[in-house]
C-alpha cells in the first residue's frame, strides 16, 4: 500500500514567523503520526518550516517543485520533484495529498485550496479563515477549520476513518 | 504582432441561464472590439455561452480543453487546444490572457482567479464579488469589479493603456 | 466546428538555413489550404520560419510557448498561448495537432514526434528521417515521410480524407 | 540533503517477461544502494516490475501517475504523485530523475528519453538499442548503454562521481 499523504500550503516569502512555528510544528506532528509530508518545495515560509519540522520528527517529506532543477529545493526535502511548470504544479499538490491543510497565504495558497476543493479533497484551514468565497464546500463537508495544528491531526483522524 | 486576448471564466454546468445571458453579451461585445476571446473550451455554461457570443459577431474563440480529444471542445471553439492536463490547464488559462474576466462560478473558476493575480495578470469580476479573500490584489490594482459586460470592456480599455 | 490545426516541429537554434527554407515554404502552403498553423512559438529556427511563411500567405498561426510571458513568442504567432511549462507544452503541441509535421530537429523535437504517436497522432516526417525506432508506427499506418512541402500537404490531405 | 533518485522508464502493457526480469533485478539494485526508484507509476510492464523490485530489497518507490487519482497505481509504490496530467507527466520523469535508465518501450519510453537529454539528464539504455537518432547525445557523454542490470549501478556511479 501506498504511504499517507498530508499536503500542507501557505505563504513562501511572505509567511509571518508565527505562521512558520504553526507550520512547524505541524511538520512535526505529521511526522510523528507516520505519515507523509508534501509540499511546494521552496526553501521559504511554510513549505521550509513544514519540511524542517517533519524532519525534526524523523518523518518523510516530498516537495513538488515549480522548477526544473532539484537543486533549487529546501535542504528540508528528502523527495524532489522537479517538475518545470511553474504554479501548474498546485495542481498536483492538490491531487497528490490526501488531506490538504492550508496555512495563510495569497494568491498561490488559494489557487491550491479551490483545486483541492474542486478535485473532491478535503482542506483543512489553520490559523485563518478564507471568508464566504468557498461556503458550498463547507457545507458539504470539504472544508474545515483548526485552531491549532493538534487540531489539525485529529481532523485528519477523523477524515480518514469515515 | 500578437492578438490581444481576453479570457473568460466562468461556471460550467452549474451557471445559471442569468449568468449565461451575461456571458453571451460579452463575448459579443469582446468579438466586436477585434479581441480574441479564450476560455476552458467545454460545451456548458460561461464557456459555451462566451464562445457563442463572439461567434455571432465574427469573433475569433479559443478554447483550452482540459481533455486530451480536441472533438470534446464547445461547437462554438475556432482554435480547440487540448492540454490533456485537467484542471492543470487553469494555469494555462491564466497565462495566455492580457486581461482575465471572471463571471459566478466554484472552485475552478476560483482558482482561474487566484493563478491569473499570482501572475500578475489584472482580473475583472463580472455579476458576482469573491468577498475579502482576495482583498490584497484589489488595493494593488489588479483586482476589478464591473456590473455589466460593457463596463467590461471599459475596463479592459482603461487597463491596456495604462 | 474547429479549425484544423497543423503542427509544424522541428528544431530552434540549431536548424539550418535550408531547413528554415523548407519550413517557411510549408507555412505558406498550409496558410493556402485554410489550415491554422500551430508550433513551440519561439523567435528561432522552424518556429520563425514556419510562422513567417504561413503569415505571408494570410494563414492564421499558433504558438505554444514555453515561457510564462506571451511576449517572448515570435513576431508571426497571431494566438500566443504561453503554458508556463517548459517542454512539458510539447504533450499539448502534439495534442492539439490533427497532423503534425516534423522537420530536422533535435531531442525536443523528437519528444514531440513521440508524444504524437502515443496519442494516435499521424505525423508526417520531412527532410530527415528517424531511422528504425519508431517503425511500429511506420507499419501501422501512424507515421510517413515526405520529400516536399507539397508533398506533405498531399500527404495530409489524403490522411484526413481517410 | 534530498535523496538520490534514479528513474526507471519502459514499455507498459506491452513490456516483455524477459524484460520485466531485468527492471526487477534493476530494482533490486537500485534498493541496495540506498537510492530513490522512480517511474510512471502505473501497474502494469516495467513499471510495476522496477517498483516490486525495489520494494523486495527495502527500497523506497515513487510513482508518478498519469491519472488524478492515486488508487490507480502500483501496490509497489511507496509515494504516488497523482499528476492528472497524462504524458504530460513524462516531462517530470525526466526532471525528477537525477539519472534515467530506460529499458525496452514504446513512443512514451522514447519520449522520456528525449525529454531527459533535452534537459541535460544522463540516460542509460538496459536491454535494447535506440539506433542512431540520439547520437548527438551519445557522442556528448550524455547517452549510455548497459547489458546488465550491474552495468547500470557501475555507470550510475561512474556518472554521479564526475
Amino acid at each position: 500500500m501506498s504511504r499517507f499523504i498530508v499536503g500542507v500550503m501557505g505563504g513562501g516569502e511572505t509567511a509571518t514567523a508565527e505562521h512558520c512555528r504553526l507550520a512547524n510544528r505541524l511538520g512535526q506532528l505529521i511526522a510523528r503520526q507516520g505519515w507523509v509530508l508534501l509540499n511546494g518545495g521552496r526553501p521559504a515560509g511554510i513549505m521550509e518550516a513544514s519540511a524542517r519540522g517533519a524532519r525534526e520528527y524523523g518523518g518523510l517529506t516530498v516537495g513538488i517543485l515549480p522548477d526544473r532543477d532539484s537543486r533549487s529545493a529546501s535542504a528540508y526535502i528528502d523527495i524532489v520533484i522537479a517538475t518545470g511548470m511553474g504554479d501548474g504544479r498546485n495542481y498536483i499538490n492538490a491531487l497528490s495529498s490526501h488531506v490538504l491543510v492550508a496555512l495563510p497565504g495569497q494568491a498561490g495558497t488559494i489557487s491550491e485550496i479551490a483545486l483541492a476543493l474542486k478535485n473532491n479533497k478535503q482542506v483543512i484551514l489553520l490559523g485563518w479563515d478564507t471568508g464566504n468565497l468557498f461556503n458550498a464546500y463547507r457545507r458539504n463537508g470539504q472544508l474545515h477549520t483548526a485552531t491549532t495544528p493538534e487540531d489539525v491531526i485529529g481532523l485528519i483522524k477523523s477524515i480518514s476513518q469515515s
